[in-house]
């Protein structure tokens, strides 16, 4: 795993002038009118190794939506403040079904598979609240985000969550569903607003390979999370950080990590390295298809696959 | 991850001694009545280092049935056998679903969610075949593990094999359901037999983590599996090797891990060790309860998760 | 099917003795707090005959919540309004689930199996609005019903309405499901006021039974339903009135019917009488436990099983 | 309901002549290799009056494979035999899945939905065997039809049950998932080889409508089948006859009616007539394209809806 700097970022520019070079970058997610503006065509990525750099190519300083990787940084969020207390109402097993399926919800009466498929990511939304207004339970996030990778810049794009206030049915659906199980402490618009925002975050790659850096536990990141927590984050990612595609990603690139429909992926080589790859462009399973390439390709240059 | 292995020693017996001292073994799989016979209170523990040495504890030389840990063999076999084509006729998805469930292949129409279920394993058997009768391919399959272990007194269990296959009808359900999708090129009693026969496999936990090391790629491993195929079976068996457990233990241990209904585990340090657990009582997932426990506490103390 | 009038009086009388000696009344619908308060020990029935007489036996005069009878009223305000387009929306096969079921949804991508499951229901209440206000909608519905029962005296319970718009957590998560999939043309919130005012009518067994004679096309009923559009709300109550508990309506009673989780079932014997039972306590399948034994004595009494 | 024979029979004729001329006849059931060699623009019709009469047109008299018109007398005769002990293995309620769906019958741990579904005639099947030889079950399935027809010319035809024998997979599937719920008290093949048997009884139209008489309940039908067991066997015929096109049979024919995949369906008129349809072609639910027209355009003709 012995991986020199310098190889290491003359392989991502290349990789990021191989993958301008394609054509094949996805469909953008169109169920949210705001992410639909985006061009599918961009690329970044940003590499936060251990010794503290950040390497970078393509458009790594581009803002994205991270959409669902902020259920990464929300669960650590409730973990800190909770402890284990949440794996009463949300459970970790991978779904084996699509991000925003209600159908597992009604066999399992209302207890979401995992907090990173939509339903349990309300759970977990829900727990942050804590009797708290909204505006605090953001500010604790954006705030923890904004420690996490060193950078005060970072903020929620508004016009993003109006947009899925507005359109965002199948997400009210699993609200409410959610309160008709009692799995919802907050009444469902509180919870959901609360939810729009926190996935209307914007970052660029280079900031979210930063703020990994906690979960990879590396040695220069800011000691704001307890290492048995990182091992748990780094745990359901792999096993549930791509829903239904989860499976095909622990297969190809051997290392845990989290999608959003924004087309970023945070992907973790524990005690390494963190990760940041982003390309709006989705496969089928609603996963950046630009940005599981380069993650594979990223794998498979450094050997940073933990399984070998 | 260096670990003294006088230490480790120290601490397997340690926690042989604390197992036994224990209640709260399980129950034994009542499904298969040649298995039901197994007294639950048993416990055996194996690990093979990097350095060639294989620390015990327990029972560690008592044969058992292997089940399903087998599938983690065949596959090998499999893949060595013809490469990547296997895919067309399996997935390599966590399933979210009982080891035996029949319910996603009719909603996948025939395709199995992994090779690690036992509608998948099916399949990968019936590759196996390959044209040939079921003795050849038992055969190969005996040579592989034997070859693998380094020892060769590894055989079939007659008795349990045909206990299976006058009592496993919804074994004999999946394959013929299989069938009707034209997922099953063989008539189905034959894979069944050769997979009743796979899986009364009887080995030692000793003798199956010593199998395990080429899968842990560790340097003194006979070269049988070439790294990447390793390192796919790592990955399957990090998201389905514990059927609608699968997560719980990525999330508990954080290493690959494929259990069996005989009690049996095989558990992976990539590049460090390799690691079998033995307890015939099961918890409700089908996974051996001390077993899991074992691993558990094995990988707290090694720090050997994958997960930092 | 020749009824002597005054032995069925009889027979009516001597049937709600027999009720309400019994203790086995069944539970009272908790889900909606105002149906909550509902005393479960209570029992109506009227039975509207071809010739105009209406029989009576027990609380015939008392009102209750009819709730999803409701559901076939709407649907012939619908059938009437715009004719067969409503089955481009909505599918008329039973759907072996509850009555709030999403999974079908899920499974059938928005469409729900039948109008009398609530998702069903939603989807033609919001056929009903066709660019109108809620009130207006809801008017047409009352009107129809006064009509066809030849009874002003028939309003909405707005507590009953506004008890199930502060707890209907579970008809919302449909409303935004079915939006979701484009299978709602309005807001949700103004399809789920219209759905639960209308769900909030109250009738007596008396009014129920004759505002049921058209769809039984006696002789006397007001001309407001066309024969076919009778046999068709007449096919759908046989195979879909009960939820999942309509196969057994169909072989213990013989005759179509909707019941409503107010305990009110509303039974027509096609041509020969229009029959309304009425007992708060429900079954398992949230259908009336005394009302569906009533409607089965009654069916043995007078021999009007459409089977025979 | 007052029909002229001497009209309905100039009605049988027309209608043949206008099926002739129609080109959509849909498709031959492929999966049995002996059906799959049917020609599918064959069309016949009977119809058996209260009279005595029984009415003809087409290829009344040409014999077809009942096939799951079979599970009708199947159940009689059970019914017969054993009373109502049968649901205790069995539902009455319709499936909403596809004929030979396994689906259900795992959610609902091995008791099918109800007995016209394959999982519930393989119940039925095996509960007719009841200790005896299959050739001796099948012998009073013969006999009871041969009665109920008034005709010794009805036999097995053995070239089908052999080739459903080597080709039921999705059968021998569901046989065996019941034997491992325990709902199955003889060997799966044992059943199996019963079941494939009583499916291949070959009948012409006149003989079915003839054996359903008793059905029907018609005066002059020989008395070997009780009223009330005969309205039941009608109440699931329009629940459950025709697997998920049930509701849409009810919805457009308005009578009790069990469909075979052979292209046959016995149609019940309760106390007026028995009809019964045959054209091989199927529709998308595996039930005669051509019959379900054909009884369609009967019941209008004669109104013998029972739905008004």
């Amino acid at each position: 795993m012995d991986i020199d700097a310098a190889e290491l970022q003359s392989f991502l520019t290349d990789l990021d002038a191989d993958i301008r070079a394609r054509a094949d970058w996805g469909e953008v997610a169109d169920y949210i009118p705001e992410l639909a503006k985006v061009a599918p065509a961009q690329f970044g990525v940003a590499v936060a190794l251990a010794d503290g750099q950040v390497l970078q190519a393509g458009a790594a300083d581009t803002r994205f939506s991270i959409q669902s990787v902020s259920k990464v940084f929300t669960l650590a969020c409730v973990l800190g403040r909770s402890g284990e207390q949440i794996w009463t109402r949300v459970g970790r097993e991978p779904s084996g079904t699509r991000f925003d399926s209600i159908l597992l919800l009604e066999q399992e009466k209302g207890r979401p598979r995992n907090p990173f498929i939509n339903a349990g990511a309300l759970v977990t939304t829900d727990a942050l609240l804590a009797g708290r207004a909204p505006r605090e339970a953001l500010s604790e996030v954006l705030a923890f985000l904004r420690l996490a990778a060193g950078d005060e810049d970072i903020h929620i794009d508004r016009a993003v969550a109006l947009s899925e206030e507005r359109t965002g049915f199948r997400n009210i659906a699993l609200a409410n569903y959610l309160k008709s199980f009692n799995n919802m402490t907050n009444p469902p618009e509180m919870t959901l607003g609360t939810y729009f925002h926190q996935c209307a975050i914007e970052m660029t790659a280079t900031q979210l390979a930063r703020a990994g850096r906690m979960i990879a536990q590396l040695p220069r990141a800011p000691a704001i999370l307890a290492p048995e927590k990182a091992r748990r984050l780094n745990a359901l990612m792999m096993t549930c950080g791509h829903y239904d595609g989860s499976g095909d990603f622990a297969f190809r690139v051997g290392l845990p990590g989290k999608s959003g429909v924004g087309g970023g992926i945070l992907v973790i080589a524990p005690g390494v390295a963190s990760i940041a790859v982003w390309s709006p462009g989705l496969n089928l399973y609603g996963n950046s298809h630009m940005g599981t390439f380069a993650a594979e390709q990223i794998a498979r240059f450094t050997g940073w696959s933990v399984f070998g």
